[in-house]
């Protein structure tokens, strides 16, 4: 089959690499219908986080057709389609009981060794051998339309993470939102806090193309300008103070004090951004009561919440695609990302 | 009157000091029956934080009777007993409004200058001046009975602050719970823990008279153990993947590391300790989802709460003061507590 291979920053090739077979009988195999592009993906594109010491699968999102099954799977059956979330988990271990299938004892990520050692494809490929694919997959229960895979791609990632910034953040009804990242996670996290229920969504952002979608996706204000202000633009927003949640999605240290400096004392910050830099200044929080919380988001834990709004088109999170490739143009995919020309780029094998 | 000043780093004198006088009309004049030494006045003490330049009124948690007030105070008179939280608040701003009194856009310490540039009387005196009296005293319905006069000091400060690590970290009905720290603040975080129905509350402390107020409290487990040990007994509890909420109540670089350390993920640390060399850990954070929220007590937004348990005797908080000396003796009250002879000294003047 045709996969996805890094060989080191700014090397990103399609090459032929063997077709999965089932190791264990809590394993399935699925044939990837889409996948795309992570924003994080471009860390080691840069170089900016780990080493790529030699030749490796990339990609952690993707959905598709259930192409077998091991013999103890039990949730899901050959030719259902299933969302992957990006991270592998078991579901039965302390912390996936707990929602934290990102912190799965047993867990494993796309690309890398499951707990027994084996590799686990990476998900910008043509199939993928899914560990414990019970607590892995999510089902739907009839093949979508094929309009709807681009919404339903995002439940891997994009939209769980934003959704997870406002839950960390403590979104809900009539709350006051700032949202600090314009990517396709910024984006999502604006369209996950005009669903939980804001009465306020600012968005930051100076490109009028993510500015429109952010609008399209519940925005209510936008503010373009950045640093102290950007600070000040927030704080004349909202009474003086800032705002009650503000969602962090870049992971600089300059993202970080922006959302920090928004936030109005006795609020939260909910950071997804992967952090690059960003350190927490703790006396600042401490004397502002600002809690930080987030991390990297337990998407299995909320897709089953997000799916049913994705299925009825009540969102569309599929919109943060504004460019569909063919897999074999992966490396234009990642340049596109990289440059900012995209916001998200789908890969259709 | 007579009133602690601070002179200098263990250099705490009782002296003669001008009576305080109303200067605007929303202030009170209170008679203090009772006041103490916090943990954090040892800072200034041992000379940690800041720097003393020149001698100053020290001292922020009291209760005593109303002795005057001016014209606009409504809400407090003449005769009353009042409590008063370890900051001053006008009640009405936007920080206030939205609970964090501590943020207050008029407020003042005890022992610093108020919003119009007068010196505010510290605590350990027998009178203080009281600015923005509305907002910032809590008056009893009748003069309580001098047995109840400790556990009410508490809620100057202490079983606020414990409340607030508690309310910070999500303690609530069926959740486990550890508390770093057995100085006052932390033996009453085990019993704002306690009130707010967590399973288990276990108290990391290696003093017998401490663990026995936090077994009073009800703690249900106590770890002697510290560091790296420290944690390895917390996660034997707790499933091997420590607690749900963490209550960080020292402020050292050692307490937090053991605090963020002891949290499983997806749980929450609430810290409440004056950050002295502490920080937070954030790619640590970010991995596991261990949420961080606390800061400086909003003391005067929880007084109402907890007031009713202590007046009906349900909650007994005055069992940290496990000393009564004169105000005269403050000097040796300071001692006390600084060299943990004293878990807390309440001062009669």
């Amino acid at each position: 089959m045709r996969a996805t291979l890094i060989h080191g920053p700014r090397d990103i090739r399609v090459a032929d690499v063997p077709d999965p077979v089932i190791h264990k009988p809590s394993d399935a195999i699925v044939r990837v219908l889409a996948s795309c592009v992570c924003g994080s993906d471009l860390h080691p594109y840069r170089g900016t986080v780990g080493e790529t010491t030699e030749p490796r699968r990339i990609g952690h999102e993707f959905v598709g057709l259930v192409e077998d099954v091991g013999d103890e799977v039990s949730t899901v059956r050959r030719g259902q389609f299933v969302i992957a979330p990006f991270a592998v988990s078991d579901g039965t271990c302390a912390n996936c009981v707990n929602g934290i299938t990102t912190s799965c004892l047993q867990g494993a990520s796309w690309g890398g060794e499951d707990a027994d050692g084996f590799m686990v494809d990476g998900g910008q490929g043509e199939f993928v051998r899914v560990p414990w694919a019970d607590g892995t997959l999510v089902a739907t229960t009839e093949v979508p339309d094929d309009s709807l895979i681009a919404g339903l791609l995002t439940l891997s990632d994009v939209m769980c993470t934003g959704h997870h910034a406002a839950i960390s953040a403590g979104v809900g009804k009539g709350k006051t939102v700032v949202v600090v990242g314009d990517g396709a996670v910024g984006l999502s996290a604006v369209l996950a806090s005009h669903r939980l229920g804001a009465e306020r969504v600012v968005v930051m952002s100076r490109h009028a193309s993510r500015q429109a979608v952010a609008s399209d996706f519940g925005a209510t204000d936008i503010v373009a300008e950045r640093g102290e202000e950007g600070v000040a633009a927030i704080k004349e927003l909202f009474d003086g103070i800032g705002a009650d949640c503000v969602l962090e999605c870049v992971g600089t240290a300059e993202s970080m004090r922006q959302a920090i400096d928004s936030t109005r004392p006795g609020g939260r910050v909910g950071y997804v951004g992967v952090p690059v830099g960003s350190e927490i200044p703790i006396r600042k929080l401490f004397g502002n009561n600002i809690a930080v919380g987030g991390g990297v988001a337990p998407a299995r834990s909320y897709i089953e919440e997000l799916l049913g709004d994705v299925l009825e088109g009540s969102i569309e999170p599929g919109k943060v695609f504004d460019s569909v490739m063919p897999l074999e143009q992966a490396p234009a995919a990642y340049k596109a990302m990289d440059e900012r020309t995209a916001i998200k780029v789908l890969l259709r094998p």
